[in-house]
């Protein structure tokens, strides 16, 4: 039959996606997603808005829209940026993207060859390795410490490699929940113009902080143009609207612009309308306030219970914001056996850590926990469960 | 600066979009656009399905959803297929889409590798032509005659090229309006066949139709999986929506829903869902009895006005759907001299042909007219004009 594109060759899906169609059970206790809570949705403000904008607005959304995005959302997401992290631009600064997993998509069209360096924090978020491969990158990964990457070696990796591009999520990554520091930030924007790096600032998370100070963004340290920031609302107001937006140079967002012609032609109308009311209308901040105290707890929560039930030689991070929290076992402890045995004996879900590597031989003995799916109460039973479990291997 | 990668040398974005910049001045007469009439956007039953979505499933629809489709989508379009098309397939014969243009990109994607050819019918799909060169495709055109492409010289090119794929619009094309006959669709799947081709069945305008009897798809005679078909509801309820899926071997769906992880996630929920509720609810096949006779009326008004108008050495096209008219001045006129003056003495517009060919010297005196975006008044105005500055070149 019709060969496949090589670049096909090296791609199998999400093996996250594969390992949990096992868990059909609705009584399996769940770390193990990365979704933002349900309870989270502003379901009767969204009903509302979208209904106004198709009374008033109709016929323009639902006709084709411009592919640098829905003028309105442009323009609100520019003030928010401006007034919320002190960023400043035009239009021409700024693509909607239909999720921002697409900024991550067109930005490596336009810049990576096969076999192009890319630089990824190690581990990092799966669906952008994925992403890398499927365009023939060679991953390099660069090593982090508790506030982010090793910037020493961050730079030795730019002088060996030569990169395009290094793919970065500062603020309560996937799936460590590290932050990167405001000293690192303004490092690694000195850093890619040095060396000539594209930065992929890949900030999701960053407005879901439960404790501590918002950090400038790499893209304020940034003075020619090396970062493009990517802003999604999957983790403030839905990811089901799959609206995001990518901050950029002129050039290279042009350049993006013609890629996501052929992309997706333009994102969704609708969605962009939603999201750009939600931001305009003074949505946002109220929002923010009334759910972070929920997933303020249910990190709290599990970090009370990590510290109560956990072998005392398991480590983990201690996240100010996101979602997720990272741990080890000890050395030799493989945490897909810890995995396949809590799903079995005690019901209890997580993600073993090795597929968030760019190789299946790192990271065998770390895991990753999610808490904004669960109620406090599961989530303490949950880790009682697999703390108890670890002691027994 | 940091190079860009090689895919995009000969990329330069949409040259219709920019010589439509110029086009500000609403007293333009415009057969330029492409798109479908704003007075056919069921604006009313848009807006209560939506409500009735989020009263009832807006936690549903505002959460991530699955990659391969919001279920009731899926649902809904294999059964349309069915009962429409006789087009029979399961959940894992079909892709959600953000609009069809994304299973061009994605078929692309997972088929061609630098300098593979694609063929194409000559003239073809802008956006289409555009994507095979973000993959470095090796494009080869096929001549058309009246009813579609020379099947010899199909047959000849696919023994010459090897090619990959083959891309088709097989109802109404863009931009010819030319219509494959039923024996050419029976030839092109046996061809694809035998050559061991993709064929990519684009049909967006087939419901568009206001004479004459359906066609059977070219998907209707594929044996063995070479054929995928792209449906869109863009020119049935609504291009702003994003909603278009693909039909085809599970291998193939597979390999796409991988590359749609690293796309976009899932096309928007939302949307889906009232596509979903619009073909299941049994509201399309109304929908398009109510629509087609404006939109019959407005081609039919073209084309009296062409038959009566237009100097006798020059020929058009008679489709019996779908938005546009092809038309040739004489050999050696060249209609990007006539838009020119068009635009700026008659105040009419309409795109020179020579940009949907894949070489900026082929079609040089040919042009398209849309007649979806004016009135009938206004359609007999443009062309009467227009005949008028023809025959004064």
């Amino acid at each position: 039959m019709t060969a496949f594109a090589s670049r096909m060759d090296n791609v199998s899906g999400s093996a996250i996606r594969e390992l949990f169609k096992l868990l059909g059970d609705p009584k399996i206790i769940s770390f193990g997603g990365g979704n933002p809570s349900k309870d989270s949705f502003p379901v009767d403000l969204v009903r509302q808005m979208t209904d106004k904008i198709l009374a008033e607005k109709g016929t323009v959304v639902l006709q084709y829209g411009a592919t640098e995005g829905y003028k309105p959302y442009i323009e609100a997401c520019l003030e928010y940026l401006r007034a919320r992290k002190g960023l400043v631009g035009t239009p021409a600064n700024m693509l909607a993207l239909s999720g921002s997993m697409q900024g991550i998509d067109l930005i490596t069209r336009i810049f990576v060859n096969p076999g192009d360096a890319v630089l990824v924090e190690s581990p990092s978020f799966l669906g952008a390795l994925q992403t890398f491969n499927l365009y023939q990158a060679k991953l390099v990964p660069v090593e982090m410490e508790e506030d982010g990457i090793v910037i020493e070696t961050l730079e030795r990796l730019m002088k060996e490699h030569k990169p395009k591009l290094f793919y970065c999520i500062p603020t309560f990554q996937n799936p460590t929940g590290r932050t990167l520091s405001a000293k690192k930030r303004r490092q690694v924007a000195e850093l890619a113009r040095k060396y000539d790096v594209i930065v992929i600032e890949d900030d999701p998370y960053c407005e879901l902080r439960y404790t501590g100070e918002p950090l400038p963004t790499i893209k304020s340290f940034d003075e020619d143009g090396h970062v493009i920031l990517l802003s999604s609302f999957s983790k403030t107001l839905s990811p089901g609207l799959r609206v995001g937006n990518a901050f950029g140079r002129e050039d290279i967002i042009r350049k993006m612009t013609i890629c996501k012609q052929s992309a997706d032609t333009h994102s969704c109308n609708i969605t962009q309308a939603i999201a750009a009311e939600f931001v305009a209308g003074g949505y946002m901040v109220p929002h923010l306030e009334q759910i972070i105290p929920d997933y303020a707890l249910r990190m709290n929560t599990m970090l009370d219970a990590l510290a109560k039930y956990f072998p005392s030689d398991c480590t983990y991070t201690k996240p100010d914001g996101g979602l997720f929290i990272w741990g080890e076992l000890p050395k030799g402890t493989p945490a897909l056996e810890l995995f396949k045995r809590a799903v079995e004996e005690i019901k209890v879900a997580f993600v073993p850590g090795e597929h968030f590597f760019i190789s299946p031989d790192m990271g065998k003995n770390t895991f990753r926990l999610n808490f904004s799916a669960e109620t406090p109460e599961r989530i303490e039973e949950g880790v009682r469960l697999l703390g108890g479990l670890i002691s027994k291997l």
